[in-house]
């Protein structure tokens, strides 16, 4: 696994696409990989773009891309698509987009497909954009599919969060998901040929104007990503916000914050995992089950006292006893 | 708060929604409410309806109430709607709706907005469900904005769900978010008079076609909920579906996965927020985190690590204990 973790750094593209496939199938020997490309450095710019179906985020993404490859980036472009495994979209989209890419070496896309479980895609790609991190990509692009608590998610594990929108009802400021507003460094209206297209950026400008004020105030840039119009102003901000986030000291917390989101995802998965079975072992669980059929018990009330059998406290800690 | 319970099972529709309101905000007494409510009598037939944005849900929604009220059933309607707190939709749906519904004392109709956050959403919805079932309602629909991973486990708490598509390409099949497909009971082709109907259903019935076989196979409905057309279809798929789960004996499974889904989500909100807090105390995290920083540690680490740390096992387990 070292070996692979040296093999990408050397700018192995097969590799890569290796490694990443093991990560996604939680293939034996994955964690260990994972776990030496988190001990390797990595100094990419991570970008995640976001938006409804139909805003137009693959050709954005590709309009992106060709800016970046124009000032001398190298790119690499993680799309996270939840499709049901059932249709296969990701593979899909891979193909034809693939395609437009395979000749130029300093740009790698991938799709990752979600296999049914959207909160296991969030922890694969954390780690997956860290083996992209440790290929030397002077920008990893990161693209959601929606925008649901799973997109929300993801974002996390970016520094500067692109929303994209279209004018009309459908995908209009209205429609915004909790967290999507609240995520957003630069907000993009697609498709900005269509009618309303200033109407929907007015209405942006005027819910960023009721947001917290103070530090980065997100800009909101019209682009028609088809025929490249607003791209060279969209990557000018893409500039302007990491520039701020280093400037301001920000860029630190994002790094630490996603870090503690990725402890935080491992630890639920751990955890809860443990206490259930151990408690499903136990008989514990098939009786608390039974109290709750017959109305003598509540599932807050159920976890609290898991919690508080399985959780140590005081004497009985190991970490205490380390330390004492 | 007991009084309170026994004022919503007198049908006292002005309690429910005041205990609606606590639950919602988290307000203090509100974790005895839901206790009380998890431990009285309740027998509502909970059908959950998701779907994106646009494909007329809550026109659905509404010709279901009417299909329900014409059978003689009191129904209650709880909207989940993920809006960003800034747009506030969730309160605007509701005005527009109840002015329907306000004539009708059979009919309850609330919808619950986010505050921000998608997984205490998901949460306040099982135990508002719980708070409506305590009312008495024959049937209550939970209808959710968007078809992401909030969705999916909102749609836990239902008995029967329906999955709601349109004809054309932005909603189509292809575009099923992952596990979308595989909890649907019922799948729901509406808007059904614009082009391309025939081929949404026929792509649906492929797909479902690949699903394992054995059990129930979901039926795929076409509907205009606007003008009322196949919503006595979809009455009765809905009803065959309820009978097919009491008598496979799939209700009581259900039931218990659903008490075992609040279990887990109680015990992550529980057991990660005192483990990250103890860490954080002790200092443990904040090492952590800069070793991490320094490229000489991993998240999943880290997060065995404090797992293993402040689980208990074996002889310090007070459950071990108590039994011993």
């Amino acid at each position: 696994m070292e070996e692979l973790i040296q093999m990408i750094r050397r700018g192995d593209r097969a590799a890569l696409a290796r490694a990443i496939s093991l990560v996604e199938d939680g293939a034996p020997g994955s964690r260990e990989l994972v776990r030496a490309a988190y001990r390797t450095p990595r100094n990419s710019r991570v970008i995640g773009i976001t938006g409804a179906p139909g805003v137009g985020k693959s050709s954005l993404v590709d309009g992106i891309v060709d800016q970046l490859r124009s000032a001398g980036r190298s790119v690499a472009v993680i799309a996270v698509d939840p499709s049901s495994p059932f249709t296969g979209g990701a593979i899909l989209g891979d193909r034809v987009r693939m395609k437009r890419r395979t000749t130029d070496p300093q740009v790698f896309f991938r799709s990752l497909a979600s296999r049914g479980h959207l909160g296991g895609l969030t922890r694969a790609t954390g780690d997956v954009l860290t083996l992209v991190g440790v290929a030397g990509f002077d920008d990893v692009l990161v693209e959601t599919v929606g925008a649901g608590q799973s997109e929300v998610d993801v974002m996390k594990y970016a520094s500067t969060v692109l929303v994209v929108l279209t004018p009309g009802l459908g995908d209009s400021v209205q429609t915004l998901k909790a967290g999507i507003l609240e995520i957003g460094d630069v907000f993009v209206v697609n498709k900005a040929d269509l009618p309303g297209a200033d109407r929907t950026g007015a209405e942006l400008e005027m819910m960023l104007d009721m947001r917290p004020q103070g530090g980065w105030r997100p800009p909101v840039i019209k682009t028609v990503a088809t025929s490249g119009v607003g791209l060279d102003e969209l990557a000018r901000a893409i500039d302007a916000h990491y520039e701020y986030l280093k400037s301001s000291g920000n860029l630190k917390t994002r790094v630490r914050n996603r870090f503690l989101a990725s402890i935080e995802d491992y630890l639920k998965r751990e955890m809860v995992d443990k206490v259930l079975k151990a408690a499903s072992t136990s008989g514990e669980l098939e009786r608390c089950l039974a109290a709750l059929e017959a109305g003598e018990d509540d599932p807050a009330s159920v976890a609290s006292r898991l919690a508080a059998r399985y959780l140590t406290a005081g004497p009985c800690s190991p970490l205490v006893r380390s330390e004492g």
